[in-house]
């Protein structure tokens, strides 16, 4: 048995690779631009440029690749909002050619559940999901100790389950819908909502729609900004009500959070585990754990897509 | 390997049986009162006095049962609603000691699901979903070809997901459960709204809340009443609406529709279809199947309660 997979994790703005070994222990880490609005033939070029040397004389059994979008029955990256290589990129052959390897492609929440299942606090764990909450939500879902592709490859787009018919526009052309509530996103439009329905001072009231972020806001929050702790409220209401849902449906023994939004901390898990115990069907009150990922501090998109190949190729 | 396995499927009324051979043809049928209110051994006895002359001479391999709130993982009855057997009743244990059999249990959703999956219209199928429409909503999931147990054994929960908050009060002591709009229970109490609030004269303002049934309320829909009409397309609108959620939890290739309700044929299916569509999130558009059960005119659950058995006991 070789020695390591080689993780890439491909995001809208960077793309994060390394060599984990079987325990998660990783080497020849590194990151490139991944150049998300030229043509795919540029990007796989940075690809070889960054990665190859790293390969030499390292005993590789093949390549997982998390990126927004895949789909992990064909190989591909459809419609992904942010990465402009056109539909359908055969993105799973191409890499494989790059290095002359077996690689598997999954999109980024499938990976960070295969991560945390397989080097995370999901271990032993055989029924769990875990919620990515940044620019987007996204989800994945571990039943009887495997992750959940479904019919059609895209299991667990619970960011677009409905809070409200009437509610915000999403990007998917529906309104909304739970991500425009629960994501990096979604929180900036509570607090501009915020901001029209209270007179309270913020600091975040010299900030732009467009220079606002997720952080600034945790900030405001932990400065005792009304504001912005009105805003983690009610992000957590709506989750925590959308969790208990979600419950019911697969019964997880818990739910896992990553992403940006995660390290507000209490701030967020406080509301959303106060709703999710509010709204929970009895029999499962108080069973279910919501935890933020153990990954959080390591490169864990990176873990996750090793974690994919381990499964993948470590079988045959 | 034995030719039979007994099916049973215990109702708040009455518990149905049969043997069931490998390809779902069904031989020694019976029913009878399940004394739900008595003490279990009555049932106990009842069970023996029915079945045990239909088992001589036959080659039986085991028992598969489906129960309301039955625990595949430890083979108990746990506070079913209208079974006063006590808590915890260990029924796979009993039912075993009665047969001197091997014996399996699990709820009548996921037995359903089983019989839908080994002799129905999910034969092939690997990721589906059932409802079972009756007195509430029932439902069981399958994911990878797997039955979904969960964590807790009572995964497919989703009567308990939440239509609206301040909605109508639910025996699980939550208000605006699925299940208090979209059941049998659920268009009963929709008719009453409607009756409120229209003023067009129905067939149905002439019988009682407790004589109302859903049988009444469809051939009154047959009949062109506009009141029970109105009620199964606000029945649909709210089940189509969660069905999209449903969708995007674990991306279903169908969705089998089961139970007295189902009888109303595109009364239901019709407005269901249309939200479910309206709601969806674009990349699962016209890719879910949402139809009736294939086994609606069979003894499914009979067949359902003996499908689990198949699956447990052949295997060894």
């Amino acid at each position: 048995m070789a020695d390591y997979i080689l993780g890439i994790d491909i995001g809208g703005t960077n793309t994060k690779y390394g060599l984990v070994d079987k325990k998660g222990k990783v080497v020849g880490e590194g990151a490139f631009i991944t150049h998300a609005h030229e043509k795919v033939e540029f990007f796989l070029e940075e690809l070889k440029k960054n990665i190859l040397p790293k390969l030499e004389g390292k005993s590789v059994l093949g390549v997982g690749v998390g990126a927004p979008n895949a789909n992990y029955f064909n190989g591909t990256i459809m419609q992904a909002a942010n990465i402009s290589w056109g539909d359908n990129v055969p993105l799973q052959k191409l890499i494989s050619g790059v290095f002359d390897l077996p690689a598997i492609l999954t999109n980024d929440a499938s990976a960070a559940a295969l991560g945390e299942m397989k080097f995370g606090g999901a271990q032993g764990m055989k029924d769990f999901v875990i919620f990515t909450l940044g620019t987007g939500l996204g989800s994945g879902f571990v039943v009887n100790g495997e992750i959940v592709y479904g019919h059609s490859g895209f299991a667990g787009e619970i960011g677009h389950v409905g809070v409200n018919p009437d509610g915000r526009y999403c990007g998917c052309g529906r309104r909304g819908c739970l991500e425009t509530y629960v994501s990096a996103t979604g929180i900036k439009k509570t607090v501009f909502k915020m901001m029209a329905d209270y007179t309270r001072p913020s600091v975040l009231r010299d900030v732009s729609y467009n220079d606002m972020t997720a952080e600034m806001i945790t900030n405001a929050a932990k400065d005792h900004d009304y504001i912005a702790i009105k805003a983690f409220e009610y992000t957590g209401q709506i989750f925590g009500q959308k969790l208990a849902d979600t419950v019911v449906h697969t019964s997880p023994e818990a739910i896992f959070l990553f992403g940006g939004l995660v390290n507000a901390g209490d701030y967020l898990l406080d509301p959303a585990t106060y709703y999710m115990e509010k709204f929970m069907f009895k029999p499962f009150k108080k069973t279910v754990k919501l935890l933020p990922s153990s990954l959080m501090d390591q490169n864990a998109a990176v873990l996750g897509a090793a974690a994919l190949g381990w499964e993948e190729f470590s079988k045959k």
